[in-house]
């Protein structure tokens, strides 16, 4: 982490930049892929897959078959933390169902209300690269099933043995996804955009992604298909003072870091043994992180501050 | 209006295709009035205003003689039209404000809540040219003031003589705004974007506006400025029956055809004669109509659909 020591607030714009990506490349090459994928369908899914997955698939729906097995791939607990965070997950949103909507009378006779109604087909991007986002299966999909969404497809690249992920296939199971395709990048967004012979249109598309996916989500926005949002990058910043645990700061603090190289990590403090114990042990727990070297580019352009009181920091 | 008469279901999503732009060349030549007011702020807005609007202005923002100006200039009619139209909104937003969030515990010692916060800065692009919408002035800044947003900036454009058109002005004291701005176009947005020395950047941009406008509302929106939603074409599809009055049939149509030339207008009925009669009806009101020449252009590629019953008319 970079250490910066009372920082004038003119300063503050430019210490807190967030990292903005120049689209317009990754745009560039996206668009086609997006095209392509609209006229030729699956065997341009297929083709994209072999050329960026390095996999050459048949069927592009996983079959029953893997989906059964994936249940036995998944250790028994994993299956209890993926039970226990469904169950959470379901008692959260639940609450958010709405009754029956409020009558507002304007005026005599025009009688006005808001109703929500669960959106038809939607579409869960899962990432499938540096880590298999099977709670991000939960987080989207237990709302959708509670929202009555007719249709839920999933898509998620396969490894290079044609495989996705069991930990995905299990905690899509645990939600009621049965159309799960392997498919990813930004042809996987074309696909659930457009609609394919194998995948369904649908009206909106969620999850995160890489830069490409991103830029695939932003793209077919502007063509009418409803997007959740432009995930990442990352952001975190803590405010730590001597009273604090350093083991809960470097922990907070890497929990980000470790989600992209991009991500932006910033630690404020009003003490300096505080920040020195916090990067400390950022780096003891870095060692132990299966992620450590995407952690440790964004490390590398972190930030912490020391500032003369609370309100700075609160401020800053 | 196009006739045509028992469409195969095969034919409809050709049919019914939306109208898409192709926001390519738009962008091409809005991402540089960003960049310039990114870099040059007021005197940029003053040099694109001079441009496109081909007035000189000094100062961008209303001042309080105008404001006090356009109330003598607004009809008691317009008036009390806006005092009733603000009244409702106020009656239908208010009931939206939420009362104390639900606390779900999800776990003991897990208490989980969502709740509602009003956007610290809001800024709200109100379109004059075509038709100055103070209608928009109003659903949008009712809401803004209901939900405590602490800074609402208003851009609109003024017209040749450097004025704002008297009804925004109205609208805009009624709902309690009082930054307003002669910035119209895609430099409003920037402006809004990015901040200027006269114009507070904001933290999320409203209203609708044409394809520049649109397109500079999703270039910002791609640097993490929020906005409500690319706004437009207008669409409309109307039910009719032998039971149904032609002349609210054809208002109904006219309603959204005159929002601009790219409007989708369509009628669907399982009667040749109600289908006639609103036909007839909607050429007989056109021509009562300020906005005839963009209504017509509209309906030039508008379609009335004869359907075999009423299950076929709802699917289609």
């Amino acid at each position: 982490m970079n250490f910066i020591r009372y920082p004038q607030p003119s300063q503050w714009p430019q210490l807190l930049a967030r990292p903005v990506m120049d689209l317009r490349e990754i745009e560039a090459r996206v668009a086609p892929i997006l095209q392509q994928v609209r006229q030729q369908g699956d065997d341009a899914l297929r083709a994209f897959t072999l050329q960026f997955d390095k996999v050459q698939l048949g069927d592009l729906r996983v079959p029953a078959a893997e989906m059964a097995e994936a249940e036995t791939l998944v250790s028994p607990e994993l299956k209890a933390a993926i039970g226990l965070a469904k169950a959470n997950i379901e008692t959260f949103h639940r609450a958010q169902l709405a009754g029956q909507p409020e009558r507002i009378t304007t005026q005599p006779g025009v009688v006005c209300w808001r109703k929500s109604v669960g959106i038809e087909k939607v579409g869960l991007y899962i990432p499938g690269g540096s880590a298999p986002l099977f709670s991000t299966v939960l987080m989207l999909g237990v709302p959708a099933r509670l929202a009555g969404c007719r249709e839920v497809v999933l898509c998620t690249p396969a490894n290079r043995a044609g495989k996705v992920h069991p930990a995905i296939l299990y905690a899509a199971a645990q939600v009621g996804i049965t159309n799960v395709f392997k498919v990813g990048g930004a042809q996987a967004v074309a696909a659930m955009a457009y609609g394919t012979g194998s995948i369904a249109r649908v009206d909106k598309i969620f999850g995160p992604g890489n830069q490409y996916v991103t830029a695939a989500k932003q793209l077919v926005n502007k063509e009418g298909i409803a997007i959740d949002m432009p995930a990442g990058p990352s952001e975190v910043a803590v405010y730590a003072d001597d009273s604090s645990n350093p083991v809960f700061v470097a922990a907070d603090l890497l929990s980000q870091a470790e989600h992209g190289p991009d991500s932006q990590v910033i630690l404020v403090s009003t003490s300096e043994a505080a920040i020195q114990r916090a990067a400390e042990e950022v780096l003891r727990q870095l060692e132990a992180l299966p992620r450590k070297e995407i952690a440790r580019q964004a490390l590398s352009h972190s930030k912490a501050f020391l500032v003369t009181g609370e309100d700075e920091a609160l401020r800053l």
